[in-house]
């Protein structure tokens, strides 16, 4: 995945060195369910996403090598950065054409700019229409809300935004109480670690709960599984 | 933190401008405790890394701008990614002189070569004896491990790799029912998500229980604040 992507970057051989280790490495998860086909998910970034609303999802998807494929991408390409100083190398989203079929946008303090970025928020649109699925994480529902593709729809984002996101649009049927909230193909968290308890409800929809039991095991983390129910919200 | 590193690299200024977007949107962490210093973590990283053993602690550290600052380090520098494809940009580690307070050392499948690859485990063993902690999540503790560093001393790993890792070195007291141990200032966690447990565990240890507590409670993460009891040991 990457070889097409560094090559057209020129970047040293020696990346591509250590990439093609890292390919021959790749491993099928135990108890994998065999789909016909490797989803795409596209992972949009912007300056200062929050860490854990991407990571957490990526090492869930991440691993499920035989049905999910991670791509990051922000509007400029290069490295992404956070207040965290997380740097993380992403495609130039505007340089290629791409139908993910899965679009996950996580939140951060740089939403609270991002919100009135049109060309952000127009590619994220575009990109949503295409997919089979959409995932937020924390305030990334904000972002997708400014699509008004979550008009008439239910959704959540992080309870400690939440005056801010419904602010900014009134027509989405925001859920106060939610861990996490699945509206058709949109699928919106909670703040941060919420995200990997979607993450893992996403799996459950499509390959069973306990399929996503296990993968939940695997690392070890203990899966909120009830969607309706965030303890979170009144702590 | 960055720009002196990706002027010496000559990436372009663009990404200079996205980074300088990033620090000025810097923020405190509501409640900091106000520290002296801001403690410099050294995470240790090698192709093949586990995506959440890393970026789960860099979310609880990575926040806390006030006390910690996160860097990024391989032998080799430059983009470092794993079987779940996340690219991660590193600085060289033998083109610097530093002396991190914390180092932190993932597990992932990259561990059962690199615990053959003497420049790593030597490089681990230098940093490790000039930092005041070092802490490992997952299968990282072989590599700690392979350093003798924590030979006498009690350890833990991820206990669905136990056999292997106990078999790299059997003068270490290797604790097979603990969620993290604490011995000195090596913290050992157990699989993936117990990076995060060992993480808060830390920031109890250094800032007090309710200071880890309200972290916990920002990114909405179901803290195990037990570290003794690992429930994924009989699951």
């Amino acid at each position: 995945m990457f070889s097409k992507f560094f090559f057209k970057r020129g970047i040293p051989i020696l990346t591509l060195m250590l990439l093609s280790v890292s390919s021959s490495n790749a491993q099928k998860a135990v108890g994998s369910p065999k789909n016909e086909k490797i989803m795409e998910v596209a992972v949009i970034l912007f300056e200062d996403y929050e860490t854990l609303d991407v990571f957490g999802p990526a090492e869930i998807f991440g691993r499920l090598v035989d049905q999910y494929r991670l791509n990051f991408y922000s509007l400029e390409g290069g490295i992404i950065s956070n207040r965290h100083g997380v740097p993380i190398m992403t495609e130039k989203l505007t340089n290629v054409e791409i139908k993910p079929d899965i679009v996950l946008i996580p939140g951060g303090l740089g939403t609270r700019s991002e919100v009135d970025n049109p060309l952000l928020i127009n590619k994220i649109k575009e990109l949503s229409e295409s997919s089979d699925y959409v995932l937020s994480v924390c305030t990334g529902s904000v972002l997708l809300a400014k699509t008004r593709l979550l008009d008439g729809k239910r959704a959540t984002s992080n309870k400690r935004a939440f005056s801010w996101v419904t602010s900014q649009n009134g027509s989405v049927d925001w859920d106060k109480k939610a861990r996490w909230v699945v509206d058709g193909k949109y699928y919106t968290s909670s703040g941060v670690s919420a995200g990997m308890d979607m993450a893992l409800g996403f799996l459950a929809d499509k390959h069973g709960i306990e399929f996503a039991r296990k993968v939940a095991k695997e690392i070890e983390y203990n899966w909120i599984e009830d969607k309706d129910n965030d303890n979170f919200v009144t702590q």
